[in-house]
Formats: structure tokens, sequence, C-alpha cells
């Protein structure tokens, strides 16, 4: 059968791991597909190591458009990353009739509604399980295998390093700038680790779920994001006592008013599946309408997990390529006529449990003023801890966890207790995601 | 769009939910596939209650054969369950050129090879995602999410009602007994539970499993099956001192020599996510050399889980009908003409780790017979447990977990023992998984 010719853009991790493993595996794919996937080109500014990897057994170039234009290229793998030249090759691509099959979130995060657009109109593909997740796959799953269902929201551990660094701390004590260390050492956080410590990655990745999730264009600008780079040991600490694990959690939920979409350090019960999800491994946990609950573990990063999801697409392709266009799974899981135009609602109208810290004086009457703030409020109390702190002697740490309320509530009970003369630190925020 | 047009054999439990899923969330999934699905006919026994859940919108019959012989049916479903005329029906669906939709993994673990062959030959698919795990993706996962990997083993919590069994013995202390009481009380088990607490039904799945993962027919006849129901509380609570949790477990992995498959109740460490799946859900996990470990998870059984799946594969049928047959999921992972013969190994081959529970007479001497049996065996022990029983003063349990070593070794290990005069006891045996 005629082999599926592919030409990869960016041989470097990823891509590196992407021939490997087609390479080693080369006979057990070919026994699943009934066709050979063969890599005939491959574009990369670093022709020497491209030449290296592949053993000559492509042709290598360092112009990347003449893949992209190469009429004996059935599909192109772009894994250069970012959004500049990557967003240009990819709509080359499709402008020239190839199939994409990408790992890149961050180009899809912020120019997806304008690719997947290009791509219909062309008539081609543009696959991305490798973007959220690396080998879990989770776009398979919440496109095809939960079709039938109303999903009703996800909550994701979906950035290793940010997971890594949280383990770390609880595990071994240590305060975040030391896990952030061991985590470079590891090779697990980049030199600049920004995009992962912020959140920004994790925002990328659920804005991608919640599009497909819900029918609605993909809108990372209404994604709220706060990264770890706050978390305190303390909290950690507080949290385990109260029965809960600190996770950096993506989440979005439907609401009848709108999408909840936000990336946050979260607590979660300890006894759900998800809080036990450690180092750098990924989870996502759907609830849908029909199945209930279902969770997808495993490897959200590295060399060949990805590949396992590029490879997985490569192949989705190969199946598709003679499949009537107008019955292809679509991109975001709708057809692209049929997308709904439900908001993505503000941060103040999020629904959420909260974990607040207050250290207050010591003295009669303070606990009585911070409780009628929060009844004031309509923030409920579902539990409390009080505790001496170590040093000073006239003051304690008050901690609550709230039942559910709104963002709008806790932040004006907060703005209102930072207030009192009795508060004796900045209030510390952490929301609480029960997952029931 | 043409309609699919569906004719439903079965309105039970998974069927009442399919109709009831297909019915409640139609605007969801029209968005999503682009074409509508419609049952059209029904063929149930109870005509009666087919028309009262259809609400006279369906065609309903009592002959079944009306509905695979109607050239106005494009897909069957099949649950009724069962070998016999759910085989009969099946056949004559596929003889008819009707794809095929079923949640039978009995039928499937039975006559599985006989029933693709028919479909390969007549050009249409059987698919059966809801034959494995309920609603979970697993099959999907299996074929098509991880086809760029060599999968290495398999260990699947695949039977809801023994698990619940094993949870409620650990969570409140009851013995076998009491707890199978407590499922059939809350619908967790059958009146009679034979299938589900002897592993067949988990027999059923792990065979499923192991023809995907690894490109061989289904073959059931060689699939090792040991159920829980000598399961006893003590072993349960020397398992939790040691770290483990106590699964009954579907497993099945690749050796040069030939492949594992077996079913039997199994100690886990307590640390992997997998050993805390309590409860009626299911989970799988996977090894794969790519992708390394994977876990899905979910509820593994009820109408509308179930019905979740049924109804995944309607959509992936709905979209293959335009596709070219030589480019479909094959309907075992591999191309028929690839499947390989790689030898099921008899259980005496069977690597494992194994906690062994020996009452022995309290005098000198009697552990250095035993260790001596075990050293003479090959079989090294890994951690050990001694303990006074309760009432007999010169009696002691001794327990051992071994390192990995072969069936064929402990079973003769603990023959010799057995005939030792100090033994007091017949020796309990369960096998330990550590899934590094």
């Amino acid at each position: 059968m005629t082999p599926i010719r592919i030409g990869l853009l960016g041989i470097g991790t990823v891509g590196g791991g992407t021939w490997d493993v087609l390479t080693r595996n080369r006979e057990e794919i070919t026994r699943r597909v009934g066709r050979p996937l063969v890599i005939t080109r491959v574009a990369d500014l670093n022709t020497e190591l491209a030449t290296s990897v592949t053993g000559g057994q492509a042709d290598v170039t360092n112009d990347a458009y003449s893949v992209t234009r190469d009429p004996d290229v059935d599909i192109v793998i772009e894994l250069i990353g970012g959004y500049g030249i990557a967003r240009d090759l990819v709509l080359d691509a499709i402008a020239n009739g190839k199939h994409v099959v990408t790992a890149n979130k961050a180009l899809l995060a912020t120019h997806g509604n304008e690719i997947f657009a290009a791509a219909q109109e062309q008539g081609v593909v543009v696959a991305y399980e490798a973007a959220v997740g690396g080998g879990i796959p989770i776009i398979k799953a919440l496109r095809e295998g939960l079709v039938a269902n109303r999903i009703e929201w996800i909550a994701g551990i979906i950035n290793g390093t940010t997971n890594f660094i949280l383990s770390e701390m609880r595990d071994r004590g240590v305060d975040f700038q030391v896990a952030l260390d061991d985590a470079q050492a590891r090779g697990y956080a980049e030199a600049d680790p920004t995009f992962d410590i912020e959140g920004i990655d994790a925002a990328h990745k659920i804005t991608l779920m919640a599009a497909m999730a819900f029918g609605v264009p993909v809108s990372l600008d209404d994604c709220y994001v706060e990264g770890i780079t706050k978390i305190e040991q303390t909290d950690i600490r507080y949290a385990e006592r109260l029965g809960y694990r600190l996770k950096l959690m993506g989440l979005t939920r439907r609401r009848d008013e709108g999408i909840e979409l936000r990336v946050h350090p979260c607590l979660v019960p300890g006894s759900r599946l998800i809080a036990n999800v450690e180092g750098v491994m990924n989870a996502v946990l759907v609830e849908a309408d029909a199945v209930g609950q279902t969770l997808y573990y495993g490897a959200g990063a590295g060399s060949q997990p990805t590949a396992s999801a590029v490879i997985a697409d490569l192949v989705d392709v190969a199946r598709l390529i003679t499949a009537d266009p107008g019955h292809r799974v679509p991109h975001l899981g709708f057809q692209p006529d049929r997308m709904g135009d439900t908001p993505i609602l503000p941060m103040d109208d999020v629904q959420s449990g909260y974990y607040l810290r207050l250290r207050l004086a010591d003295r009669p009457g303070v606990l009585a003023d911070v409780t009628r703030i929060l009844a004031d409020e309509e923030v409920s109390i579902d539990a409390a801890l009080q505790q001496e702190p170590g040093e000073a002697e006239d003051q304690a740490d008050f901690v609550v966890l709230t039942h559910i309320t709104t963002e709008r509530a806790v932040q004006s009970a907060i703005q209102r207790i930072s207030q009192l003369e009795s508060c004796e630190a900045p209030v510390v925020m952490l929301r609480v995601e029960r997952l029931g």
C-alpha cells in the first residue's frame, strides 16, 4: 500500500523522539495501520543535527517552506514551537493542501481559531493530541470517546513542572525556590521557567480543552491565570492537616450564565484520585452527564511520550485521508457552523470554595469581627483551624475553609478583613475544588 | 445531512440508557457529528416496555431478525447479552451488510475471532468500546491513542462488583459474604454473582485487551482465572501493614517466551494510583514503550456510562461509513493479516511477586526449614511479618513477600512447606504486582 509521506519541521526533543519511535516501532505500527508512515523530509536550522539523527534516511533542509510546499509531502508535522514562524509555516502548509500535526499548544491557544478556519476551508486536518497532556490521549477522549456526553467540567493537572515543584515542597518540606532549583537541575524546568510557574502553559491547555468540551471558540484572553510562585510551605501544611493537597489546576466549568475558565493553585481533597498525582505526571478529570467522572493519567511531557501522541495523530490523519471531509472529527469536536457563543465568565463570577489564612492579633473579639464580615458577605465556613505562629506571642493563624461562594464575595470579605486593625498580615487566599 | 438509521436489539438497562442519552443529548451530539443519529427500529421480547421507553418514536418489534435484515437500517446495536441468540443476530446483521455496535464482552471473548473475520469479509465494522471498562474510552486508547507504542503490559481493575466487595472488606472489616450481600442489596451484584466473583467477567475483558495490545487472536481458553471468594479479612489486614492493597486484577504482559494472561486477586503497592481505585470504579493501567504508564479511570458499568460508550461507537461508525474500508481502525487494533502467533503462557511460567501466609508451629528450627525450602526453590524474600495468631499459643503466622519469581517455583515451595510437620494450616498464597 502507498506509504504516507511526512515532512517534519523541527527535529529537537520531540521531533527527535518522533523519529526514534517511528523508526523503532515501524514494524508494530505498520502491523496496526496497514500502510507505512515515512518521514521523507526534515527541516531544521541545525542541518547537521538533523542529518545525524536521521542517518541520511530523510532529505534534510534548512528551508522549512521547501517542505510545506513539497508536492510529495502528505502530512506536515510542526514541532518548532512558539507563535511566530510556526504560525506562518502551519498556515503555509494548510494553504498548500497539507494535513498538519502539531504539539504547539501556545500556537493553537493563541491562533487556533484562525488556523482551524483555514484548515476547514482547505479541507485538511490539523491534529493536536500532543498539545495537551503529552502522551495521554485526552483530546481523543474529549472529542470522540465522550462524544455522547454533555461535559459539565474539566479539572486538570496539566503542567508537570509545577506539579513536580508542589510535590517536592510537600514531600521534602522545602520552599518554592529550592524546589524550582531542583526541577531545573533535573531538567523538569526551563532556564526561564516563567511559562510554567506562572500558569501560562496550563492556561493554553485548559483553554483548548474548554473549547472542545463546550463547543466555543478558543478564548485564551478570557482565561484567568495565577501561578504558584507565591505558594508558601505553611499553606501546604495547613492544607494537609485539613485533609487536602495543593495542586496547580486548570479548571473549566459550564454554568447557565457562562463558562468558568481558570488556572490557579487550589486545594483538592486528599481522597480524590487526582490529588494523588505526584511529580511530573499529568491527569485530567472530566465530569460528563452520561459517563460521570473519568480520569486520564500519564506523562504530560518528554520526548517519547509526546512523540507517542504525535504519531497517534499521524495514524489518524493517514486513516482520514480516504474519508469524506464532511465526516471527520471536527477540529474542536463540534462542527464549525455549530459553535456556541456562551460567554467565558469574568473571575468575579466564578464559584469555588476558599482557603483563607489570616494572621490575627490574639485578643478577645477579633474572631467575632472576622466571622461577622464573612457572614455579611454570605461566605459560610466549612472548617477552621487556629494555631499560634512560631515567633509572635500575641498573634494567631486562623485558617478557614469556606463552602462554595463567589470570588466577588470572598474578595470583598478579604478587603474588609484586611482593613481590621487586628489583621496583622496580608490575607492568604487559595481556592478549594472538592471535585464532587 | 442524511440521518444514520439505527436498529436497537434489547432495550433493557443499557439499551434504555442508550435511548435516554441519545434523546436527551440529541442537540449536543448533532452539534458534534454533523448528522442526526436516529434509532428507527427497536427489537425486544417485551414490546410493551419497548413501546413505553420509546414513546412511539421508533418502530417496535419482538422479531430481532426483522431488524438485522431491514434494508433501511445502517447500524445494529446488540444489547441482548449472552452467547446464544446474540451471536446469531450479530452474524446475521453482518451477513446483511450492517455495521454492529455491541457491549457484549462474553460474546466477543468467546466468538470474537469468528465475528471479526465475518465482519472483515463483509467490509463492515463491529465496534465494542462498551465491552471493556463501561464508559471509559479504553478500547479507543489502546487501538488509536497508543498506536505508536509497543505495549508491554496492562493491569486493570475491570470488574466493579469485586472491587466494591474488596473495598467494603477493607473499609468496614467485614468478611466476603457480608460484603457480597451488601453488594447485592445495592444492586452492584447479580442474584447469581458467579461471573463477577469468580473472575470470569474480568477474564473476558483482559482477554480482549490482550488481543488488542499484542496483535494476537482472542484466546479466552488460555486465560488463568481465579476469583475472590476465598479472600480472608486477615490477608487484607496483613497486606495493609506491608503497605499494599488487595485488588482483583486482570493482567496481561508480553514476554519473549509468550504472553501472560491472567485474572486473580493480587497485592498492589498502596502508593500506586490504581491501588486507590475504590468501590465500583474501574481503572486500566497500561505500560507502553514510548508513552510510559498511562491510566484510564471511570465507571465500569451502569446504564448511562455504558450508553456513553455505545454512542461513541455509533458516532465512530457513522464517520467511518464514508471512509475506505481498508483504512479503518482494525477490529483488534492490528491488521487481520498481520496478527501474531505469540503463545499465551501456561500459568506455571508466569512471573510475579508472591504473598505467602504460613501458620507454623512456634518452635526452634521451623523458620529455618521454611526459608531453606524457599532458597532451594530460588524464591527470594523481600519482606516478612511474624505474628501470633489469636487463639493458639504454640502457633505463629509467618507472612512473606517474595521478589519476582515463577509460579512454578512458588507452587513447588508451597507443596514442600505444606508437607512440613510444623505447617499447621494450608498455605495462603496471593500474587503481588508492583507495577513498576
